[in-house]
């Protein structure tokens, strides 16, 4: 079925591997996800004000995102190692959710796409928002994460509509 | 102020640190947590075809949420590391959404609560599945992942309303 | 003694050392690997069972194949870090033995041969048969764990005989 | 079929998962694997003189095999991570094979055996003997991984026949 | 020789090994340890003023500490792997060095000691902190690492004189 | 304030994250770190000792040091990977201080320097020693951890004075 062969970690016979990319070029590949952890608005207050003593909430969770992008190849089975160029993450308190916002950048010159490293690192840093604060707010969803932006490789930019 | 000296994670001065359990006793704990991966009709459609023929989406990101919940200290900064004694992860085809319905049940005999755990494997999990079809739709989000259950520990058990 | 200077790991005091690969170029090398796990008839008929219905004894081995491929330089002490542009794993049960034959093929583009890489992608995949079947058949052995070919790099292509 | 339900990692609809331990007790558990690197003659001399001189090639392994043991559960998709008590790895030259012998002794006070462990410690190591001599011998093998000997747990001691 | 059988990792045969703990009774064990870091006065300016905004350099530097205590068994070759219950660690600008003064607590209930987490959470945050402020001194020494005291253990309380 | 620009890990808001370094050119580069471990005279009589018997200390240090380095981006939050081409780590003791001097040489081609996997080496390769003998010597100290010399990038050529 012409559909199933786009699943291009399943080989011929349907069985999982990863693919073979020694073809492509390297190209410099760029990707940026987001995504958001909605709180009930004391919880915001209180990361808030974590924030504006120490960042330690927000600044946690942006280094958990940080190193967790470097970790992807090893978390997500069929993902390839890549050297990573840059890899940015951001926390926003946002009191529309109420909760945070999140986004990652990442950028290498590389043989294959970002999307998962920047997604990773959104998850991370997510998942680190709520075990910083869940001891107050065990009820928060972490919502919305998606590919906002990828650009290089031959499958050409993308971008979320 | 007495809000914020529930976040446990941050000591009197506001520096994040692995909070002291070592005075809390070992208990039997576990902890369910769902998320799903909202998709095209069209995609679902590619997970379920290949599920049909060799499990390998689902089953790809059944294996990488397992996986991930056993390093969830190394990714979560002030997460305590622990013995765990079961991980389920489970993914179930939904029409409805279309999409995935991911969801991570984890035990543990010890001083901390495996909440943490179980959203880490639902995380890895929601995005192994975007990467084993994101070839056909980089428009996938990830949704909802939350806590839905929790036993065990001196806070007593939690349920999402 | 002549021999052992081929030792290219022992520096000249004897001790062991990442050799520096920093003045060869870097090419296409590829190599093949393979082992096999010998069990009882009735526990491989358990395998195929379990295969026939959802894959997951050979679909799991396979995929800790793969993820082991890629923390080779992890595991063995003096490998270097590679970029793996494919790592492809094969598991398929065998009568003649009975048991599980496996094999890896494993590409980079790098500076450095990838043996070690397939080999312990086809070790972590036998351990893997191993651990999901052990319940039922503790003697089972695994055999003839060996490179098959190379290719690339200045020692070469190279063939098992 | 009767026998399937034996394969405790595959639950009631066949999906692999990592089985629930928590009820059983945590006992003493130990496990003897042993496994062998085949090689020529004068490959086993250089091994030899290397060990002479520094040990390393040997000791190299030794320090691998062991390190191994520890990260099994990363390793293994479904093994539960362990507080090994002890790691033991040995390597003897035996000109009767020509090659080296490995053998790993493991110890815990844990819910589930540490047979995973032991053989793959000695895997590891075994490759990591592949890995110091493969410049001058790339026909070795690794042959007949298998457990000796284990204590503790409900199923009872296992010895090789 | 009297003395050499004290070095407890190694073998009748000198080989290093895991010592076997199982039969040490699991006891209330903590570990203080410190270290610090020596910079021109103008450098440790910048750490100051980096940290008044946004605690960045020593923010990074102490879950950096952390996140390495949990990882002292993949890092040190023959360390027990353990629970840790408390992971604490402090950076203090210090004039009179000039430089960064870090120490770090670290409690288990274990069969063996934490001197090693403490010492690699020390030294990790040293790292750290020499690696976020490296761009404008590369002549930073990282000096004095040491244990401060321990308590539990068969050996006894240590205290440095 | 101009001096703080210089640190580039901190962006404009003076959040940490991992910097873009994909304009950089790749660059052969090198670095060189030095420590010591400082004992009493009768603890380094037992290193040597132990090391004319197997080398063990001194050879299991070499590989936690060797290992580590690979590990680098791991450890060290806003660390990029790299592809090292070279790791040697050497220990010498010395009884001018008592105790052991480490050193370590990593190459890589890339687009940053490899100052931190050189001390990171260094360091864990202090720390080795330490664990490994301190059942006889808790009082050791880890002195002038320190870079020697970095060669390539950007900002030339540095020896420390």
């Amino acid at each position: 079925m012409a559909q199933s062969s786009s699943l291009t970690h399943l080989d011929a016979s349907g069985a999982a591997n990863m693919v073979d990319v020694s073809a492509k070029p390297a190209t410099e590949r760029t990707a940026v996800a987001v995504g958001r952890v909605v709180m009930k608005p004391e919880t915001l207050a209180i990361v808030r004000a974590g924030d504006a003593k120490k960042g330690d909430v927000l600044g946690t969770a942006r280094l958990a995102g940080i190193m967790a992008a470097k970790r992807t190849h090893e978390l997500i089975p069929l993902c390839h190692p890549l050297l990573l160029t840059k890899v940015a993450v951001d926390l926003t308190p946002d009191d529309g959710l109420p909760g945070v916002r999140v986004s990652a950048t990442v950028k290498v010159s590389g043989q294959t796409g970002v999307e998962m490293e920047a997604l990773t690192a959104v998850s991370v840093a997510c998942l680190t928002v709520y075990d910083m604060v869940k001891a107050v707010d065990r009820g928060m969803r972490i919502e919305a994460i998606h590919l906002v932006e990828k650009t290089g490789g031959a499958s050409g930019p993308y971008r979320a509509p």
